[in-house]
């Protein structure tokens, strides 16, 4: 029997020397849309695990390599952690109060870009892996990791990596890269992840901008035509405008809805924290609006850009613009699917001088909200968090949990260090030091529970 | 009588002076909509016209300074020279071939921003006035200069300035900024500018940026709230959908209709300026096409921003976004006509939540294409370009003239160193240095016959 008393207190007293270790990681700008700092941010992250005894191997996947991380334990089961090094860029960088590659501490919370998602989580999980090391010399449990660093770029090489390393990632059970508390502390289990379809549309009317005054009632306007475009997929009432779009959307299940309805009230929360109003259509909260909020698919457009963009103006015809564009999709959508249909909507629509780039795409999964490892990672949160976790059956949010559930048959669970205000892509990301010592604690109960089995 | 070989001669040997003054001008990035060397390249112009014997009056605006001169002559007839000191950004600055404040002579030809719009313009004419001059001692007849540096800018302060100092401005006929040579390389005579009318439009919807899995399907999303607010302004038809925004609208005389109808095709040539395969609606060229190009209003969106715009994907659902929308206006349109009609039409279309802020507005205005004036300025071209300048009776870009016409009374005729490809607005824009010469000989040559009237 592991002494958790003893792990807990190890924790406890290691929590600087994990953070230093966290420092090193965010002062590497791993960033995957900019193509920045990943092999370096790898080759740390091997060395972490090396020095806990893992065999690493650093794996090509076709774009940023993939950890893999291994160590025998006591019992034969095994558990697979899956986490990501690479980072969402920390634009707009005004907006930092403090650097945002430099691991910054104020008051209970540490700062900088990545601390919540994902290098937080992998280091917290390390601690809880020194603890037990350090109770019993070894592990409860044989644990692997697949530590990616394209997550933040929609994962495109993974799920062919998953199939071809099968056999290598073979697990009892996966425990998920995030997870953390709501507004009341209570810690939430998440049992599924939307899918996502990630598109740049892009059109170009000229071979030159052109002056306003010249082109502008005789020629087209490629902000123009964008915005069209635009509007053709998607109109002022929120409705995807492509046909099919929705008839792939399955419901949520009764047990869906009852796991929904037990859930808090977060109308206010988000109100208050993203400074708005009113939520869309005739939303005002309650299940409708956590309903909504995760079994609906979205189009989001994540950015625009044409012409000129700087102070005063420019009168200028833009000769190109473009758009990143999301959907998010629930079960059973396909990125694939909504790719074809959305070419077709804008053939039919007469925008075909409108190109798709798709920069990625995952489809939705879910996994049984009563599967007994959710059972099992949602009840050791207890000691620690002063209740079980609380589960939801799904999270509006997208991750490549699909090859994990499809391919590897495996159930998938989440824990971890978030927090409504933990700022995940947004300028001044943050991880509170009592739930990275709390996560930490409640992964060594996870291990140790999941070795008995 | 003025010995015009000889101010031919002399404008031929000092066209490198010439150059070297236009150097210095463009070595001030006097780019308004940044608010850069504006004071800078006013002392500059108004030191070359000191040079001249002008005396010279930097004078407050409420922006930048407007630069008046005044040298009189052997008859007590007043020519109003207008031009401006100010120039459009350089950006995108990866496309020019060489640096844009550094004039640079390559071939027959000299780049950099400016060159064209408008600082070659106001050297090439002092270039007339020192060969002048140089024949007689004195000038032919009172010249005035309006130098401006808000040009680019929309003048947002020129119009009130012309009324408050209407008495020093008085003349007999105004010489516009600009003109040139068509691509047949005869030179032509616009007898009127549409107006314009400049607006940002922006909307916040969060107090910050969210990430797009968690907001997506819940709350307003300030891409698509913009997306929309354009679409309901003006519909893939290329119709602008504000009510009442065509009643305005003077269709063209039957002399305008003749006066377009005698103007070369321009098809091929702007197909393949801007690298267009086709117009809008159905037109092909002929006089359609000429009517469309300056005789209906347009509403361009110059610029849009929001969100990501980076290399690849971010998942982040945009709190911000805004638009630079461009109105091109024909008489008897006027912009705070346009403002109010687009501000009640958002209101109307639900899109009280997109703001609207005037960036800058001129009403349209237009010469008699019969009066002496642009008779004479059109009949002294033929001498130096082998033919009378050819009438058209709008021209597609905007311009302050409204105050020169209706306030101070004026005829406004144009003439200049354009050509089809001197890319003014743009990168590499140019001048072309047999153009620069002939303008000046044609200026030489309106100043002699005007003072004799």
């Amino acid at each position: 029997m592991t002494d958790l008393r003893r792990v807990d207190a190890f924790i406890d007293s290691h929590l600087d020397a994990s953070l230093d270790e966290l420092a090193k990681l965010v002062a590497i700008p791993s960033v995957g849309a900019q193509n920045r700092g990943l092999g370096e941010c790898a080759a740390l992250v091997s060395e972490l695990l090396r020095a806990r005894g893992f065999t690493v191997l650093v794996l090509a996947s076709g774009g940023a390599p993939v950890v893999f991380a291994e160590r025998g334990g006591r019992s034969a089961r095994t558990l697979l952690f899956y986490n990501h090094y690479d980072v969402q860029p920390a634009e707009p960088l005004e907006l930092w109060e403090s650097e945002p590659f430099t691991l910054t501490r104020r008051g209970g919370s540490v700062y900088g870009r990545g601390i919540s998602d994902d290098k937080g989580h992998i280091t917290s999980r390390l601690l809880a892996l020194d603890a037990l090391l350090d109770a019993d010399g070894e592990l409860p449990c044989r644990v692997k990791f697949l530590i990616e660093g394209e997550e933040e770029t929609s994962s495109v090489h993974l799920h062919d990596f998953i199939v071809r390393e099968k056999s290598r990632l073979a697990a009892d059970a996966c425990m998920w890269e995030f997870g953390g508390v709501d507004h009341r502390e209570v810690p939430l289990q998440y049992c599924g992840l939307r899918g996502i379809c990630y598109v740049e549309l892009s059109v170009e009317t000229a071979s030159t901008d052109v002056h306003s005054g010249m082109g502008g009632s005789i020629i087209d306007n490629a902000a123009w035509r964008l915005t069209w475009a635009l509007a053709h997929v998607k109109g002022a009432d929120g409705r995807v405008r492509i046909p099919g779009f929705y008839d792939a959307v399955r419901p949520p299940t009764a047990r869906d809805l009852e796991l929904l309805a037990a859930l808090p009230e977060v109308a206010d929360e988000y109100r208050e924290r993203w400074g708005v109003k009113r939520f869309l259509r005739d939303l005002t909260g309650g299940v409708e609006l956590r309903t909504a909020e995760v079994f609906e698919p979205t189009c989001t457009i994540c950015g625009l850009t044409s012409g000129y963009q700087g102070p005063g103006s420019k009168t200028v015809l833009p000769a190109r613009a473009s758009a990143k564009v999301d959907f998010r999709l629930v079960p059973d959508q396909t990125p694939s699917t909504v790719v074809s249909a959305l070419r077709a909507h804008l053939d039919a629509g007469g925008f075909s001088d409108v190109r798709i780039e798709l920069l990625g795409g995952e489809p939705p999964a879910r996994t049984d909200p009563d599967d007994p490892f959710v059972d099992l990672v949602c009840r050791t949160a207890e000691p620690i968090y002063g209740m079980p976790m609380q589960k939801t059956p799904m999270v509006g949010g997208s991750g490549p949990n699909h090859p994990f559930v499809h391919v590897l048959g495996l159930p998938v669970a989440g824990a971890g260090i978030g927090h409504p205000g933990t700022l995940a892509h947004a300028p001044n990301e943050n991880a509170r030091l009592d739930l990275y010592v709390k996560h930490a604690k409640h992964v060594a109960r996870v291990l140790t529970e999941f070795a008995r089995k």
